[in-house]
């Protein structure tokens, strides 16, 4: 005990997903803290992480269905995204840092490993669509980050193939987010870099960085990769926004 | 931003409260974040503050019912015992040292200043009953600090006046509490001894003391003051217990 309380290091994600599934998922059955790096801590209900296709924004459910071939789900959680792919005939192989993710989705039916970008686990093989839905675009974790993790998936994608992901704008961070903002400027990161972590009980994940990038700088970033910008586009209620990639055929 | 976040020090207890009243007390409309000094993160649903005798523990309501003539409410929150008590004609002051506690148990009726046990405020005047209910005992803090506030709560109580609080047994702590416990006895603390502290966004309050004390325990403390046991009974479904003081006539 101390006034400085240093949490043991573990699956905390994976414990909230998987205390919310074994209770039906039902809505706050299961809460998720986040913890930012400069002590700001926030709460979710856990079963956001299993809704339905009908009741994600509008623009998650298009770019979803833009699905083709053998997908890989980057951040699968319980297999929010991928339980439904099963459902309409997909090959999908989760990937999740996870492990009670990674079994969670299992326990669904999709097919998932442990692991995360950019050192993706080896015999993936290869497919025909990425997925960092459910704003996994922050896995992108920052401009000096995307370019190592794009070409990560680049590497595992088929010529042609399709990336599809959504993200959030920082904006002006509002009153809450300014300070944060201005203090990543000064230190030469994007503004909207964040520095995370999950807490549950005991436990916490590592620390991990999560990028809400603007749309130019996402934009900026995949034009430095291998990948070409299809479509972006904005929600218009929202923060959030949807986009295309695709590698050469 | 570095790796040992220090959160602002303020009223996260009240940010909590208010938001929650603010939005109609519905179910985890707001979500308590509290966190042990050994980094355990537990979460609550903060409309429970709100509750209606009809939906308490039945000890609670039974004891809260025996209070008489004036009431000096210790730990207010937003009035969830206090209300009621007006409702029935009953005069009530209370006691919180959130700002935002006082202010939402203002709007609702009851009169409210900020302050907490052992130094209570100026002016206080005499009450005839002294409520620590909701848990509350656990502001006797410890063994060592709790003669210190019994002593405070018996010079604003009348002759005879009664004191009723609820309170946990810390039983074996389980599986999630038992290292913490040891750590405790170890340091000669009691078994129970919580140093906790409320986070909201990016404020927490200062750590404070609260103790669950086990009924023995609670005994022995009350035996050192001038209060005497009348009562005590524990929950039988629950580690939960109340008691009833009384000062001599």
């Amino acid at each position: 005990m101390t006034t400085d309380p240093y949490p043991r290091i573990g699956d905390a994600f994976g414990h909230i997903l998987a205390r919310c599934w074994d209770a039906g998922a039902t809505p706050w059955s299961a809460v998720e803290v986040i913890e930012r790096d400069d002590a700001l801590i926030s709460t979710g209900d856990a079963s956001r992480y299993f809704t339905e296709p009908e009741r994600w924004p509008d623009l998650e459910r298009h770019v979803w269905a833009q699905a083709t071939g053998r997908i890989l789900d980057v951040g699968c959680g319980g297999g929010r995204h991928a339980v439904p792919w099963s459902a309409q005939g997909h090959e999908v192989m989760g990937l999740d840092p996870s492990p009670e993710a990674v079994r969670v989705s299992g326990e669904r039916g999709v097919k998932a490993v442990v692991g995360s970008v950019p050192s993706l686990p080896d015999g993936l093989g290869q497919f025909d669509t990425i997925a960092l839905l459910g704003n996994n675009l922050g896995l992108l974790a920052g401009p000096a980050q995307a370019p190592a993790v794009l070409a990560s998936l680049a590497a595992v994608a088929r010529p042609g193939a399709r990336l599809i992901g959504s993200g959030t704008d920082p904006g002006d961070g509002g009153t809450a987010h300014a300070a944060y903002h201005a203090c990543n400027l000064r230190r030469g990161r994007a503004r909207g870099q964040l520095r995370i972590r999950v807490r549950d009980g005991a436990t916490a994940t590592p620390w991990f960085e999560y990028w809400l990038a603007t749309p130019d700088e996402l934009a900026t970033a995949v034009a430095e990769s291998a990948w070409t910008l299809e479509s972006l586009d904005r929600d218009p209620t929202s923060p959030g926004y949807v986009v295309r990639l695709r590698l050469p055929s």
